[in-house]
């Protein structure tokens, strides 16, 4: 966090906005685009919720990105979303070319309809697009005292094991429990081994990078980060061969074939960039993106209360477990996050200076 | 392979059986032991079926282990399997101290009714014992058309980030999906960084392991594998804090509160290990340990037919991606397990004389 006394050089460029001021913002932006009220806040919602988390690669700084996949005609800001297959439990949602941040929260309160019938609810999502944070939609669950799950595919950045050639995304896994005195935990990790964002951070600041965060455009291993613009790609979480990158490459492999496969949706290298400028592929398999998003009522499995007791017995011990070094703390998955939201919250959520410009770039263009 | 002609050093003591042998003695094992015919050969079937894929460390080699938590009173052999709580999709079931090899493929045949009736079927199992290979269980599904997962948690060995305490299993997930011509997409990963086995083997071979395998007794990186018996344990996938950790602590973290927490299972430190010489720790919140299983059929997102000429399309795109070295093929996951047993249902299956010896032990111990 930045502060007034002490400015870190990579604070130097953050202007602070409230939480309020960047939902009316985006809101605003989705509603000239076309959007109904509803829609523009359901997906302001969504964005924010990454800014506030400290997530920012997934907040306002998209809407840039938005917009430009909104000009080359990519993203129907009035998409009809239907359910156009199901069983009970499952459902299939064609989005109709809709925000991600409206599709996937439509798709994520019907599984949470049908969990309170059928005790689950799973909707595969095709023809999407990029959808935020999946721990926004997993944690739509948490106050039906329900299981959140949501994943995404995403535009290809990874090549599996043995291969040079980009053929998954960065495919997040998300999973939200309900916890009773605690906060609830909350797992949202992308499948690479680390994220675009914390490699241009290093380059912005002059540092080294580890071995095993990115790879060439030959597959082979480099600690250049200008190598990212001429082809480079991420590694599958494992990051090298000897330190298991399969297992990276098979949980991204799990998280495409169950959002692009089992929806009709692109998968693979087909599945249709977040930037317009790179073009979509010829021979596309199916419609746009992919998500899964899912939900379980806790109630069908052990009363309610009983699990929300076990999950802050849970999140105690792992919170209390032997430190390595007494200053250290031991996290539990999603706990930061909550601990930034509630900073940024109170003391304003910093946004740096080329998104700034970005958002006033917007505003002109679209008379806000 | 040990070939008769090639025999590389790891390979010099490696006698063959058929998988016919291995099943015949595994389920005469478990009869003596006091299984049902069914129970026995239905466990027969799980353990064996690792020795077949290559997973050398869940097959036979671990009958002396379940031989010893029987003797300990750990396991019930003639257990009463029943569900304890449920809802439509959903259902608890309480494995009565069984052998996980037993409850959990009865636990799968549930979920696949329970899928054919609501679309899809998800059962936590509390109060089991060690289940073998997850994607046995996982791989009930196909037959079916539907897509099947198996999730356990297992002895604690790996500790969270910044932590020296073991608190988490190698908890693995496994996930398989029908495809049409090609062999079905088999995910079966450990969350850990690599297995216990593997840092067993390198020591036997005198080699030095990478870093980011282990760390010893103070959480510290180590690559002295003598420390691995004297408080050293596995890291979770990702290996090292810079290379996220993180994410391999969140997906065990995952695996550990859908089995362990979500059933009513024992979780965290308190998941009973697998060797009876290890005491279990007091306070016990839970039953045995804990699984989760599940099936979704395919036909409630898409025509079955349909989705798996996808897959067949997914698993082509992903074994012809540009390769890095031409001589060096792109496996998709579970191609390799195939390959080998494939290969191993022709030419026998290669056991080790350690656990050659320690069969004929039991041989002779139950008058076989």
């Amino acid at each position: 966090m930045c502060t007034l006394n002490i400015k870190p050089h990579f604070c130097l460029q953050m202007q602070k906005f409230s939480k309020e001021e960047l939902l009316k913002l985006s809101a605003d932006l989705f509603i000239k685009m076309g959007a109904s009220d509803v829609d523009a806040q359901q997906a302001a919602d969504v964005l924010v919720s990454a800014d506030v988390r400290g997530i920012d690669s997934h907040g306002v700084s998209r809407l840039v990105g938005y917009v430009g996949l909104w000009e080359a005609g990519r993203i129907n800001m009035t998409p009809t979303i239907k359910i156009v297959r199901e069983h009970k439990s499952t459902f299939t949602i064609d989005g109709d070319s809709g925000l991600g941040l409206v599709v996937a929260p439509r798709a994520m309160q019907i599984a949470i309809d049908r969990a309170t019938e059928y005790g689950s609810g799973w909707g595969a999502i095709m023809n999407s697009n990029h959808f935020g944070i999946a721990g926004y939609h997993a944690m739509m669950a948490l106050p039906h005292d329900m299981i959140g799950m949501a994943m995404t595919n995403a535009t290809p950045f990874i090549p599996p094991t043995h291969s040079k050639q980009a053929m998954l995304g960065t495919n997040p896994i998300a999973y939200a429990f309900p916890s009773d005195e605690e906060l609830p935990l909350v797992i949202d990790l992308a499948t690479a081994s680390v994220a675009r964002g914390k490699i241009e951070i290093a380059k912005r600041e002059g540092r080294t990078i580890p071995k095993g965060w990115m790879v060439d455009k030959n597959g082979k291993q480099s600690q250049n980060v200008d190598e990212l613009k001429d082809g480079g790609m991420l590694t599958p979480l494992g990051s090298l061969e000897e330190l298991s990158s399969h297992k990276g490459y098979a949980l991204g492999s799990l998280v495409d074939v169950l959002t692009g496969v089992l929806s009709g949706a692109n998968y693979g290298k087909w599945v249709p960039p977040f930037v317009p400028y790179l073009p979509l592929l010829p021979d596309l398999p199916g419609k746009g993106l992919g998500h899964m998003v899912g939900a379980m009522e806790v109630e069908g499995f052990r009363p309610a209360a009983e699990f929300k007791t076990s999950m802050d017995h849970w999140i105690r011990s792992f919170k209390s477990a032997e430190r390595i070094d007494g200053d250290q703390e031991v996290y539990v998955p999603g706990e930061k996050e909550y601990l930034v939201g509630k900073e940024r919250e109170v003391h304003g959520i910093p946004i740096n200076d080329k998104v700034v410009d970005d958002l006033e770039s917007l505003k002109k263009k679209f008379s806000i």
